[in-house]
């Protein structure tokens, strides 16, 4: 039967003791996408051709997202980030993030990728809005994670 | 042409001028879904039968979100939340979360609850990752929303 | 038949709406105790003597947690403080904590008032506990407040 | 003579230097109690029964409380937890909260402990006080701790 | 004589209570410095060449760290803040910080504005470190302030 | 050439990847002075005289700062201090802020040093601001540090 490791056997939420585990070098790579207008679009890349502002915007957000993990999901454990980046890609009619973090813990950093990713999306979503409301966020997922005892993963 | 008024002429980024416009009622509602595996998902719906924690959990990290949006998200507005809900329907191999969130103020809400979900989301990932690692969150959207100078808007 | 207004009526945590209500003046104050032995006692009396800092130092962490209420207590609304004051007795093997919090909002500062209080007591609790293993913190509790459509109210 | 180690010999407030402490496995539990009306505590009681959300609420509050331990009391050192959970007891007039926190680090977590003791009682305070105005947070102390130079401990 | 109102007439640090100050608009700018050597002040100009990252990730951090007051300094006020801008300019040997930061409030915003223009001046300084140990950060002040009871006012 | 290690070969900026340097032990002293009228350096001192507020709510805010460096400065890795230390000496028209913070770590305590500083100087004007409005921050420097690859240094 498949148990859920945040629940104690009576169902209620901890954080789970990863005392006895082996703190190992780990890293995590996820990535999803925004859908936007043409115009919105354009705004971003013209915004980029001039500072970049945008996305630069976006990528710090990302990155102080990914130090603020422990303080947003509220039963995952701090961890001392090794390296964090965000890099995107302007797509026809979207824009990719994918964040890559990496740490040597007791615990892996998919919450930390995933989280960068989703904060950098929603920071672009702020900043297009008022040209744009119908904008999606979405596709966000694992793309591979490595360390552990689990040991190294990747989506197919 | 198309402007983004978080970036100044020069393309620098800025915290926009809200001080002249009116404080109105305000409201949106976004929305968003995570898929799951049937195993990951029986999961949660036990794990919800005994004391509903996974959900329970996501609740609270969606609202304590939406409050920390400004700290999250670089260029967005401080404002005093009136209300914020999080509400979960379990479907076919998925999970949505919808956010509505109000308040009276100079500026909009729908990032507030497009973060409350996103974050929602993301816990629910984190509570469940041990058991499905292809996860996939998205169609994260504003359904709705209402009050300011532009008026309401609903999507499609 | 009594209701917790933060849960709807299907038992769902919820940030109540509190749009409705009107921004009135209010002001609550609390207090609590911590009783320590006459030796942290006179640690603290002693080190108050030449620079204050064991008070000084729980003074200003109180006056700090009244302004974090809203990240602390999941449901809790951001409220705008007017003034925060945190104030201290040294009693018989015991100090006592008040706390008076004032704001002009559409809800009560009594969370900010106890966690002020609770936060000035944990900090005296830190730095006494080389010298006394066995403290404890106790008697937290609303003195009086004000404001608001229920009035005025003090403890008997 | 006894002394402070968080005021230097001047009497200045100061984070003590751990840097020579042997980074040991380390646990405390701390506990505390409110007391409340019948009424109040049926209406716990009763949302438990449906969906257990003001337990589950004050749960999640008071682990990611733990958390925040550094932000909250000035002197504190930050820990990386390896696991943290917080237990009720509903009893007759009142809840009594206990926190088991653990971590491998140079310093102890009696104030994890109690911390997520104290936020869990004032999310409860914060949730029932439209019912209850007269509930007391109290009897909040370390029951045991473990690890560290000092060795185990436990109250009598 | 003079008098510091955050301290009450025993010498103890308060919050200084403003309800009964009028809100009016307010503005605030404060400016600072940066010296830093012209290999390092290469490195930024020809980054900012590329993707003007250095200044765009200065600029964030200030504007972040505006909305950070009342968590940063321990009796200001929460405010709502209407707008916050942070420009530079690079000029011989040395990188200056400007920023403007307007709300609707009951105290002025001088915190505001010189806390976002040294969080800026210090993200630039741990972005160079690496090729200049020697930078200095000065002359922080306020340039011109306006609103409130004692009006518009600017530095000689 | 000089490359910034916070941007990678495109200008993105990065938090830079330290999993493989050596944690070792690691101190950074920095400095900072306000300059302020004598009348406001009397009120300062004469506070001082009472209970030491002022200078003790500064230090207070520095050493807090120093713990939140990661929130405050986007590309810094976080660090878990293993002391830290801010004292002021009232001089001729000016306080001068020292702040000393070590940790074991991969990466230098720099940031931690100069950000208390900053802030313990930023909290002085804050309680000052009423009387002396033409306060000027500044010197803010490294004196010292210690540990990692490159050895110690001091300033000349």
């Amino acid at each position: 039967m498949s148990c859920l490791t945040h629940l104690d056997e009576t169902g209620a939420a901890r954080m789970v003791d990863v005392s006895d585990k082996d703190a190992t070098k780990r890293s995590a790579t996820a990535r999803g996408t925004i859908t936007l207008s043409a115009e919105a679009l354009e705004a971003v890349r013209s915004g980029s051709a001039k500072k970049g502002d945008v996305i630069a915007v976006a990528r710090i957000a990302g990155i102080m997202a990914a130090k603020q993990v422990p303080a947003l999901i509220p039963l995952c454990h701090a961890l001392a980030l090794s390296s964090a980046t965000v890099d995107f890609e302007l797509g026809e009619g979207n824009i990719t993030a994918t964040a890559t973090v990496t740490c040597t813990g007791q615990t892996g950093v998919e919450m930390e990728a995933l989280t960068a990713v989703s904060v950098a999306l929603l920071t672009i979503y702020d900043m297009v809005k008022a040209i744009d409301r119908t904008m999606v966020i979405g596709e966000i997922r694992v793309l591979d994670k490595s360390g552990g005892k689990s040991g190294d993963w990747s989506a197919a």
